[in-house]
């Protein structure tokens, strides 16, 4: 990412809980899609677009698409810093990008995995597609950059 | 419990997955709550009461209590006899009563541990308690003997 | 609780995460069990006994019991306080005692669920009893009260 | 894939759990990544390699990347066939692919899920990575195909 990025990701905090780990003494690697949907949702509710209110309304942004890159592993009581932004999107999905590290004692820090999730935009009634309504769009163009 | 709790009672068996151990290299004591409630389910659908069914019908039965009792850790890979039958009812909540065991290769069994889980039974639209359907009064009349 | 109480009671925040609901729309049950761990490990941080280290240095601390009354279901994006105190101990394991409950707009609270959790102090080569080190005494001693 | 993979694959029956489901009244995705694991770990111990054996021997297998394309939403109760078999590997490395899908009543079948997993072949001491011992070797040539 390029500084000019930096203004439009949120930064979301996960600590490795003890349930998380498995028996390799590492955060067994599924739970790494929880730290990105609390990022994602975490960026949306910093938005002003809690996802809780967005199913209320009858929008659902289930999961279409999940790759992810583990670098290094992940330890119990680890704080992990998960960078998530906008890559693209079109009327009806999105798709978010992900930097998960960690900070090291020097100043540093180790980059953990990478990460990208694309969501479709459903009718939960239905479970159709349909396209992002307008406050969700508006947050798409200013979190996505020209 | 006695002989003649034997035909009443029914047996679960769950394998610990990769993901349920924790870094102390045993099943997480958190999943165990897991394998209890797919011993009940499961003793519901033998029942022909598959509870997916019960909730699309509008009846809900969430855990007020649980209770648990860990005696010897369970492992990666083992399998445990998970076996649960009615300790007791009334007319709109349940006490499901746990025993969990591994098999030695010996012959013999390690208890695992022991548990009690009681549900309630509410109407899923208002969330409030409602009687159990007589479906379900049958189940529990069958399971819980006199 | 009384006021005497309340300078020995450590209270952990756990948001209820996207994935801890099920399809009943609430936090899945076996999720209260990782808030109850979350805080008496946090208690443990707090008091300057990260639970990672205690393992780095041979010293565990299973699970042996868990008592848990569920009030009031907890929904998706909750702030829960959980609230944890010693309720007992002797030399070779303790209990922990604790409510959550669930802040209200208009400044009260809403109990959601309270619970104990009995722990045994184990040496991890061996998984056998051991006494509590005596950094752990002092914490016991500490938040246990007279 | 064609009728000459068949029998190298690997079938594996995941059945959705109730703690599985989110409030959208489905399988949470990254209970997905369990299935995938579930299914992997049981064609190795279907081939006579428990995981559990070859951590014991000091051999691990951490994930180095997934991918993962969901199609369908999956269901409280379902009964899922988690197809896999090993699509490219190498000294150190190998990947597994997969097809999930539910059989449906009238004897057709949809696709719920496809996915690759790469796995890394470490020492598990040294968290380093090394060549597969030999008895994994022959797995991978077995089921890899020419």
């Amino acid at each position: 990412m390029t500084d000019a990025d930096a203004p439009r990701r949120f930064t979301h905090e996960a600590t490795v809980r003890y349930a998380e780990t498995d028996q390799m003494g590492v955060a067994h690697h599924a739970n790494f899609l929880l730290y990105l949907e609390d990022a994602r949702t975490g960026m949306l509710r910093a938005h002003g677009l809690p996802y809780g209110e967005l199913e209320r309304r009858g929008v659902g942004l289930p999961v279409r698409h999940v790759e992810i890159r583990y670098r290094t592993p992940a330890f119990y009581e680890d704080v992990l810093l998960v960078h998530v932004w906008i890559e693209k999107y079109r009327s009806a999905s999105m798709t978010f990008r992900y930097q998960i590290e960690r900070e090291d004692e020097g100043g540093g820090s180790t980059p953990i995995a990478s990460a990208t999730v694309e969501l479709a935009c459903v009718d939960l009634s239905s479970r159709r597609p349909q396209v992002f309504p307008s406050d969700l769009v508006e947050f798409l163009e200013r979190h996505a950059g020209k």
